[in-house]
């Protein structure tokens, strides 16, 4: 079963910005911890802060993986082109957050991925990846 | 491990109401299946079609329960009430919807509910309220 | 034939509210008048403040009645869940006012319920409820 | 008794348009279908195309007819001046629609006809008109 | 000097219109007072309810006449064909409305003539065409 | 001299909630404190979390009673229902609120209760509720 | 007959500012062209870049003047408060504007001084106040 | 093949209306240039200020011609039942205006037949025209 | 104990302005008619219909008194700069009104004053000052 | 005659992309066939997911080429940058899209392109870049 | 070079106003620190906590001064009347503000300064009228 | 003293776009008359017209240097991902922006990274960049 985590904008700054919140730990790190409760699972990770490179990914694994987990960051709350590729791939995606974007500011409400998305997963910090995993088995 | 899973109006209706889309499986039939998947949680169940008494159930639980998977149905995008409930109990509240509500009407897209829930889990069928579950451990 | 009417908040006062607005005749007392213009008619009548408690009796008649006449009064323009049960149910539901809520506050001009009604009558005052039984026909 | 129907735009193409949905049947057909079951009423009928001919028909009829039936079509939900005209004549006009206006598009909603209308009928198909002449008996 | 005053929808119902608030005085009787007034004026008078008559009216004698006095009625708030013509056309158009249209329903507020007019009189009665002549002298 | 105090949703939570903030003393502590300050007042306390049996309530008391205080919490922002009743019940109604709404969420800054109500008391903690009686006085 | 011109802020600068298009007359000038015009009528002048100052002067004339002239200039489109004053006074006020306020912004297209004047005479550049006294004749 | 050119209201004015900008030549004119580089479509013209006169003339030709193209001016924004008559008919209609609509009012930018046309084609000046017979090719 | 009651604009004509609805006694009666109800409170007078005097006269007293009650009238709900000005300076604001403003015009529902007042008292007639004093008690 | 055709994100997927809607021809395939009918145009075409390489390719032809074709796909309705780079450059650019934009969600009405177009052409599928070529000859 | 700082309604408070926030340093004292960096330039200073005086003010030194820096306060956002002013004299006024507005409440978004000021400056402490100094030399 | 300039899209266009009204000097020219002005700078430049490359080089650069000026050009109105990546980074960001933003479209009167920058600089043309250099001395 092959999965990719898909990660947007300043999500590489995980671990390394206002560590006192977001704690020390980067998303490589945490990926290491993840991978060996899923193993039979091929998972894979892309990061970028390029709105076109991920649908540039989003269009490259599309046709042929399982599962496509998808944290936009900002993109989430701008992007239609995004959005238009969730619903153009065949792979089914999981859109995913860390915080809860619902008790921030009115602008990150909005989601052009979720109305195209099998699901959303909102708020539960790093362990939303772990839960999107498991939707997929 | 104490866990109580609220639905709101109209879920009741599950597996009467139009089957050929929702399935002809009743929500209590569900319960009894996903029992066994966390022999170590102790499940209850409560619904209501009325309003005020969710806000009951989710006090009388809300300072002992260890969690609250709650799918307040169409009065998570009116009931400022039940909104008010989740912040001001003990018990972490989870809120979950079988489908997808970002895919719907506009009046669904708001909710009362998320801002104060430690998560959201949205448009999985059932597989919601197990994935919810799952967060809890 | 069986045709339920179901009256919201506030009905209950009527011909005690403000009567030399509303009149001095309770709806029972219409009622009792309008029986016998339908002969055929097997005719029941349910009043609640609840909106919960008016769910609960669309969902108890919903699945065997021939019709329904619903003036949710208030809950016309709040309530989500009515609208949803309106549209999960098999009974037709005929959506019914007594004043022309159009020609009142803007809040009033908003229904969640009439996308789903059969039919919807407003203003005639009283002689709503017959209209809607005489669509029945 | 003189009752008149008006019908606004396009209501010309009633049984010519879209047959599989409206029906092959033409509103002249439907008009000599109705007038039997009114014996003791005078029935007219009306249609035009053009805003201002509707209104030079309502100010005609207006002033000695005992009620009007008014399917403005589109109309309805753009303009004020018939608004102003079912305002300014003294004989009581009733609002009817075909179709259930709140299940289409949101410009549909508002109505200028409405809150100066005795009653409004909606979604009954061409029985909308038969009970707005019920209601004048 | 060639004035021409435009009257658009239900202005014809002056006199006849809810006389206790109106007045019994037709818009005819009105004119016949005015002209002597102004005797250097030669003084034409239009009414349709027809927003087409009223755009071909206002070609026909805006390219000649000296001053256009337009009283648009409810096409006021609707009629961006209006108000374009009277931005196309050579002869300066003043706008009037008999009633004050500002204490009224907020759609009433907003015009289309305005923007393109040469000024704006509203509020005081039958006074204001009379203003409007003033205003060319 | 009768008077009913009414409490909506969440208001029988003070004391248990946040003590930090709202201080340990539940609602009917503080009526027993509040019941000798006014020794002619006979005052009597219902609370609950469902509409519509607030609304029930108003009813039952609204036509013998002398004076309603009524802190509809979060029903204070979404009930017409509640609004409608306090509009057609004969005992006037004071509306109160511990906390100052208006510098909370915007959706806590709407009332539908307000515009009927005899008057209205914001902000001062428990202390609204002797406010209100004293303006009975 | 005792009518004043009241002139709200900035109108000081007539004849100063932007001299090219406002032409070089000071409203002085244009008040000293106008008197002659009206012998029978006691003209009287005030201007204040102060709002609070003009709801002085308007309070101070309210109940014995004939006739009040207002241009608010800017606050016209922000004060209440003068709006309110204008409705509280006995003495009819004309609002008048030398520029066309309906083809600048947006935000001058509201006047809270409108719904409480006797009429509205805008856009005849200073030829506004001469029509606005042959109104009160 | 037949085809027609219906143009709304003011469209007649090409050609004597701002010549220095819209040129001296009038639409008919044009027209003549128009049909030869198309000899083998039979090309009608229509233009009317009347929102009527245009349904009528859609619904007359919209059973029999091969194509349509449509311009409506100033309707194109207000007029839902032109939008209608656009959806009901069974020939093919093209949107066309010869400026660029998107770069002048915000109230020009949204259009009621857009939606139902079969394509659009904005701000080539008198070639959309051309265009639109092009498409149809 | 030092309590100041400052009126904003227009409510100096209280008693004089439309005296059948609001009475014949004017403010500065009314304030000999409430200081021998409060023998240990020395009670200060202020009222002006400049916006920045308001401020001037809360900036001098906020920091030496006990108590501000503000009637900001109009400026309620457009001056940002008194609202500043009562959370800026230490001393308590109630603010009060005389009639109730949320079942007046929509623009007087909102208040720029009341996210910073420690308290707010709508809509009890002039006993709504009285019950201000008491609150300080 | 240079021209280019530009292609924003997700346009690569033509002809894999929901075959059974969009068709199984690739966009290369198509240009192959649009070629031949234009021998005196030398047709260049480009591609990008990546907003930001789309201003870059636009300002590198934008000073030499005859003509540019812009299909900015969804980046049409979000992109400023890309709306101000067609106003800068020199060459001018149609904008085409192969939907009817119209027909969809809400947020696809909005074009920040169209200001700045030479002309827009919707609708007309993959003829839509052909009609835009024939707009430049 | 003779230039002006104007400040609006509160700034009179800095230094006594929340010390622990803004500082025990008053605008006066600021001043004569400042003064010596700029020894070529005759620094004068104004503050009002009154609208029209600061109309008065510009107005005074808007046709003979070299530079104006011009923080409103509140009524940056609501006083058109100080908008009109800037654009009306011929002096450039620097638009400064203490605290970044934007990060404030969204009633502080907006400027009716700002379309007609030279520059803005905003976010800087009391360095933003030391860089707008520099921004004039 | 390390800082770097920013620049989002189209700005790599100075000098040659418009050059009647821009000038003909491009960025770099600026910049080596800029330098020589502050000789203690270590002074950086990049521009890009790619969203996700400007987010690198701010993360690239936003841990080390002292300072970075960043006019993110359309970027400002549309990305929360360089929003949220001013916040998250360390350096202090200051805004700035050649033409005032807020005297033309809508649209570029919101930006989003204002509430995260330590200060914001509009309007000066070229000049707003040493104004912004000056800030951080």
């Amino acid at each position: 079963m092959k999965i990719i985590i898909v990660n947007g904008p300043n999500l590489n700054l995980l671990g390394k910005r206002e560590p006192e919140i977001y704690g020390d730990k980067g998303f490589e790190t945490y990926l290491e911890e993840l991978k060996p409760k899923f193993e039979k699972v091929s998972l894979t990770y892309f990061q970028s802060n390029i709105e076109g490179e991920i649908i540039d990914k989003l269009q490259e694994v599309g046709f042929s993986y399982d599962g496509i987990i998808l944290n936009a960051g900002a993109y989430t709350h701008t992007s239609i082109g995004i959005g238009d590729c969730v619903k153009a791939i065949a792979t089914p995606v999981i859109e995913v957050h860390i915080s809860n974007t619902f008790s921030r500011e009115t602008f990150r409400h909005q989601s052009y991925i979720s109305p195209n998305a099998k699901g959303v997963i909102i708020g539960f910090g790093l362990k939303s990846y772990e839960l999107a995993i498991q939707s997929f088995l």
